[in-house]
Order: C-alpha cells, then structure tokens, then sequence
C-alpha cells in the first residue's frame, strides 16, 4: 500500500438543484478527492485555505488517513463557488468564482510529502501541476485532471504536464475538446499520443470509460432514484480510483478495472446528498455493498 | 427454441450521415429486427411493401430464416425516408416521411403466424399494435416498441397495447417523454405501472439499461472507432434480444442478461456501414467474437 499525494482546490461550495440548495459548504475539488482516496490509502493534501475556514469546517479532513501537513492557511477569503443545475443535471451554470486565496496559492511541498510515489493533479492551472510534480521525487504513477478553461487558455501549459503524467482523468467534452475528435476512440488515442498512457472519460449519468492495452474498459453508472447534488463527483471518482490504485500495491488490468468500480461506487455515494454529507456519513460496509451492486449491475455469464 | 413474430415497417430509406450517404436502400424498423433475429431463430414478418419493392431488393430476406408468408405485396409506393445526422451522429433530422402503401396497412397474419410464442410489435400504430395481437394466439412473451409520436398524438391507443405487453423496448428520450419523470428510475417505475413487467432502454452510443427484479442490469455499447450510419440501430437490438431470448427456450434472469449483450453486439455492427449491410456480410464467427468483446469490456474480479 503506497500514500498519495494530491493537489487542488479545498472551497466553499454553495449549489442549488432541482431538489433544494446548499450554501457554503466545504467542497473543492481536492477536498472530494482526499476523503474519497482516504477511504483506501494514506492521503497528503496540497491546498490553501482562508484564515474564514474554521476548524469547525476543518472537521471534513478529521478522523481520516489525510495528512494536512501541507495545507496552507493564509490570511484573506477562501475559494467560493457557486453553481446552478438544470432540472435534469445534465447541464450546470456557474454563479461565481471567487478565487480568493487561491488566486495566488503556490504549492509548496512539506519535506515529508516528497517521497510520494502516487500523485493526484486535480483541476488547477497545468504550469502549477507541473510545478509541484517537480517537486515529487520519483513519483510512480501520476494522473491530472483538467479543464475547458486550461485546454483553451493555456495550451501549451497543459501540453507540457501532459508530457509528464501516467494517466489523464477527465470528462468526455474535454476530451473531444482536448483532441478535436467527436469520437471517443479516436479523441482518447490522439490524447494518448499528447503523453499520458491511461485517459478514463468520465460521462457523469452513463459511467466511466478507460483506455487499455487492448480495446477500453467501461462501466456505466448505477441508476440511482434520487440524485441531490452531483458537484463533486467527478473528484470523488478520482479519489477512490487513485485511492485503490495506491492501495493495491501494484498496477495491471485487473487491478485498473477494480479501481474504476472503487471510484464508480464513491462517486454514486457523492450525488446522494449535498458536498460532502453522504460521503462523510458512508460505512466501509455500505461501500462494499455498492461494489457488489456494481458486479450485479453489470454482470452476464459468456454467451 | 420459439419462432417470433414481428409486425413493422419495410422501407426504402436514405440517409446523410457526417461520413456519406446512402439512397433509398432497403431498412424499416421490422427489416432490421427479422435480420437481427434470424441469427438466433425463425422469423415471421408482417409487414407491406409497394410494387415498386423488386425481386433484387427482396434478397435482404433470402437465405435467412425469415419467413416471408405475412409480407404483403400491394399497388403504390414503399414507404420511403430520409434522415441526416448531426456531426457527433447525436441527432437526427427527418428530412421526408412519405407512408405510401404503409398509410392503409392492415395487417393480417397468415394461419401459420398464429400461434407464434414470442411477438414483437416494432414501431407502428398503437391500435395496429393491439390488432395484431387480438390475432395471435396465446403468445408467451410479447414486447413493444414506440415513439414520441404516438406518446403524443394516441396515447389512449397507447395505453392500451402497453396493458397488453410483458416488454417496452424505447429509448431514454421516449421513456422520459412516456413517464414525464427526467430520472430514469423513476422514469422505468411508472412505465412499469402502465402494464410492461420489463422495461429495456436503449441508449444510443451508451448502451442500454434493462430493469430487473431488483435494481437494473446495464451495458455500454461497444466504443467504435468508425461509426458509419446508425439508423436502425435501435431494431437491430430489439431484433437480437428478443431472437436470442426465444432461441433460449426459457425466459430468466441470466438469459435475459445474454439477451441483451446479444442485442448490443449486433448492433454494434449495424451501425458499421450503410443500412443492413455489415449486418448482411456478418458472420456467426464475428458475432461470437464480439460477444467476447463485451465481456471483455465489462469483466471486472469483484472488490
């Protein structure tokens, strides 16, 4: 079992959905990550808050595998954010961005997270991802995440951390946006030949598709009769896929496609309730129920 | 093994897709379910077609095991379409609907089609719907299909042939649109209460999701690299699903489960090449082959 290490966004999210709102709660895209890996493995967090985030607020990060080491406390506002969701989820418009604190964050590694051989680049500016990766030694397996702001406004910073990452997470507009290929086949092989090896497409309500030696794996996602508040799903998928990977202690097909379920089945946890709540109330029985709800969901015997 | 009935359209059909085009060749909803179906068991059409349907363009049926004792030939026209895709082949425009001698069909089996067990009532008149099964005798298992046109425009017709079914197999837009619920849960549930115990929702380029006893079974459609021409898709599914259903003699959940990967892999393959042609060249050999294909892409150990 290896730890990770992962650098992003901690926030305060405030939503409203077709089934009510939410308003500045804890979210942040390495938020949702950490508690979601920490379900797995020994998480260390990268990020800055606000001297508004209070240790009230601190609660999210207490009584889980997360090192805090290396988040920043400074003086100013925390990273808001507000969305707005269509009736049926499939579209989100956001409100605000008010960087805050964020907008001139520079992460720093404490000495003791240099050595972390999985490392987790969620959404931030690619010259940033590429800073801190430079600041792991030898990492073994790195991933990103990215997004239409970066892709369009700063090509060739993404260009050069995709260069230097094992594996690109993200959803599948950005990927035909990042390749320029309405086909899905076609934008993950073009993506691949940008640097990262391994591209998993998140496609929110359908599933999660990974590229592999031969062909894609893909799962879809589990039908859910109420979904409250997708913010965050995303980054809950990548923690507990990343969380399983370092967990795991090695990286092959079968391990990979596991790792997808691990993230799937988190992230269907996440949608349940506003931010954080169902994942911070979730039992490592109810997640090993989700994974066999997955393995039935999708399985049939050869025909 | 059962034989099955289908009752639907027979058509000459173009289409513009983003990678060419095709005119007036051979589709219609029960044409690509009797090919699909006839890979797995005996097929009984019902259908019309006008005296401009030549010899030539009958041999789409021939050598299959399709028996063409219900298809009418009558004075006029085939029903004749035209469609074109969008650029991501996520809609499609109709650019002419001409119903020719398919405007007056009655259909009327033949006292060879009456006892059929397995019934498929493709995409017509809900009232023809409901007549074609008053004249089957004791059918075992019947599914239905529809569209957002008679949702609108008969739903009382409507309502009553889905009292009748044991299956509706429609697509996500149609089941939302018959449900009036965005969610698919919810949207499967109420359908579920109008008189079909099954529910198949087709996807598109994400697969199909079928209800069950508990929960749902879900596949991703296969990811293709070189998407041609996806009319008929759909019927090729259904056409695959239930063939292989009544090939299987009884009907269970794991059958069920295969019956849909049955479905998805010829469909994969109908949208390979214009209309039915990949469907027409393709071999038991390369149906199996795709088989593994899904269960390759799907398999995962559990957690």
């Amino acid at each position: 079992m290896y730890p990770i290490l992962t650098v992003g966004s901690v926030a305060f999210d405030s939503m409203k959905t077709p089934l009510g709102e939410a308003s500045r709660v804890v979210g942040g895209a390495a938020t949702y990550f950490s508690v979601a890996a920490s379900f797995f493995t020994d998480v260390r967090l990268v990020a800055v808050v606000g001297d508004d985030f209070t240790e009230d607020q601190m609660r999210v990060f207490a009584d889980r595998r997360i090192d805090l080491t290396g988040l920043q406390r400074v003086p100013g506002e925390t990273f808001r954010w507000k969305g707005e969701y269509s009736c049926d989820f499939n579209t989100r418009e956001t409100i605000y961005t008010h960087l805050n604190v964020f907008d001139a964050f520079q992460p720093v590694l404490p000495d003791s997270y240099r050595p972390t051989p999985f490392v987790f680049l969620a959404n931030i500016h690619p010259a940033l991802q590429s800073d801190v990766l430079t600041q792991v030694h030898q990492p073994q397996f790195v991933a990103a995440d990215t997004m239409n702001y970066w892709i369009e406004g700063t090509p060739n910073d993404l260009r050069a951390v995709l260069g230097r990452v094992d594996a690109l997470i993200i959803n599948d507009e950005e990927a035909r946006q990042l390749s320029g290929e309405s086909n899905l086949v076609k934008a993950a092989r073009t993506i691949q030949q940008m640097g990262p090896e391994l591209l998993v497409i998140k496609r929110g309500e359908h599933g999660v598709l990974m590229t592999r030696d031969r062909g894609f794996f893909a799962v879809p996602a589990l039908p859910l009769e109420t979904v409250i508040d997708p913010t965050g799903a995303g980054d809950t998928f990548a923690g507990g896929f990343m969380g399983y990977l370092a967990s795991a202690g090695e990286i092959n097909d079968a391990v990979m496609t596991r790792a997808i379920i691990a993230g799937s089945a988190l992230a269907s946890f996440a949608v349940e309730d506003f931010g954080l709540e169902r994942l911070l109330r979730l039992t490592p029985d109810a997640l090993q129920d989700r994974f066999s709800e997955f393995k039935r969901l999708t399985h049939f015997e050869a025909l």
